[in-house]
């Protein structure tokens, strides 16, 4: 369903100007995972809410994903040359048109929402207004900043948990409660699965961290060790490898458990989230 | 109104991460004349709506225009040192802040116009809508694309409309549509709009690449003949100066003109216009 929506809601190809369409085409299009839209889907069913009706919203957070992708690979940023196991976007379309293709797919991102015709207004607007909020400064774009900023720095444990909640946690969760509020969350849903996103967003930073440090190559699609190297700050560099483990399905646990009075129309959610912790096993 | 919103709804300097506020705050308030803003107020007043409506509206223009500059600005793009008079972001703050100061300021433009209780939802809604075309791949970003890429080349005058017409023109429409979308516009006074708008924004841009050729880099707040210097595609450099000061002034006359029908409430834009021109003269 996401692949066919995103094909579908963005410009082709073959729009005029080319360059700028196919930049983004092409980064959106690498092999994600998806799990962003996913989770917004799963987040929608989990209160009863129908999956088709926040696709455009579940599209919108692989958007905002690809883009910070695209801008964190930036030689002024990452200087990355692998992502998914592709030739990162700076390096097929140039440094230009992979600025302005990440700025393209923000834009796009908010775009999408506004045009859910058969959602309420009101809900599309608190979606657009938390999935501003989650992805700025003081979420997405605050973790991207605090995680530039330290590298190649001892990092403390109130430090690297703050970059892994805001970098990535944040967008994650804002997902799923996104999605759960198209599909007309009440307050109390809404309260469980924020604690379920909050637990699920960091066991998957973490899990992400490990694999970058046991993974080969081919199978995480990018250098290995790149972010020891660089010295960034990860939690098997912080913890260790077996500490990190154990912390990641203790959060995949908290995760279930916070969600234990939903119904069997969550059990997607909970799919998810162990899938997650295996991902690092 | 202006100025104190967007030192209101933007996070302070002191906010965490500060590099981060500090680098959009450098940005946003290094004198910008706010021309966008003014533009979505009196878009508002023009059609009988209340300017205080339109004000989170205004400033997220301003962030959008905002963000351009900065990202337009980088090495990546047009290299420039110099904006408004001062060091550009990337000069002042290094390159990956001003990447993400951009972005923040893109996404945090969204949010404002998600956060305005006073205004019916669908109003809103639909001003995420305008706004992402507006600053989107078929609008301002398509312009840059294609400005870049006809950097030293022999540019025909079609592309050179497409450029000024999609790099700034959609932004400047666009602000007067929204904030005649919230003050409560029908289709006849958008659509009159709407031709004031195409022709005042095309006005606008000329009068820009005059003032680049003939301004000194004290009026003009950067390096004068930069645009010329990098082959860049400009009305003077195609038609010459005389024939672009005359094609100005034509298309203020034509934005006047096509509001004709509209009440004195109006006048602020009419006289907005005229200082379009003036600018050049």
């Amino acid at each position: 369903m996401v692949e066919a929506s995103l094909d579908e809601l963005l410009p082709g190809d073959d729009e005029y100007p080319r360059s700028i369409h196919r930049a983004v085409r092409y980064s959106l299009f690498a092999g994600g995972k998806r799990l962003r839209p996913v989770l917004a889907l799963a987040g929608c069913e989990a209160v009863g809410g129908r999956a088709e009706e926040a696709l455009s919203t579940a599209c919108a957070f692989e958007c905002v994903h690809t883009y910070s992708l695209i801008h964190d690979d930036l030689p002024a940023i990452d200087d990355d040359e692998l992502r998914r196991g592709k030739a990162t976007c700076h390096k097929v379309f140039g440094e230009a048109t992979a600025v302005l293709a990440g700025d393209a797919l923000l834009t796009a991102a908010f775009g999408l929402i506004s045009r859910t015709p058969e959602v309420e207004p009101e809900r599309l607007l608190r979606v657009t207004k938390e999935l501003s909020e989650a992805a700025g400064t003081l979420g997405m774009i605050g973790g991207q900043v605090v995680d530039i900023e330290s590298e190649g720095r001892e990092v403390t444990f109130p430090v690297l948990d703050y970059i892994h909640i805001h970098k990535t946690g944040k967008l994650i969760l804002s997902a799923i409660r996104c999605g759960a509020i198209i599909g007309g969350a009440d307050e109390d849903e809404l309260a469980a699965l924020t604690k379920f996103g909050e637990a699920a967003g960091l066991a998957f930073q973490i899990a992400d961290d490990i694999l970058d440090v046991e993974g080969s190559s081919e199978e995480i699609g990018k250098t290995p060790v790149a972010d020891e190297k660089r010295g960034k700050a990860t939690y098997p560099a912080l913890v260790g490898l077996k500490e990190s483990k154990i912390r990641a399905d203790e959060l995949v646990e908290m995760a279930v458990a916070s969600i234990e009075g939903l119904s069997p129309s969550a059990d997607p959610l909970r799919e998810i989230a162990r899938y997650v912790a295996s991902r690092s096993n």
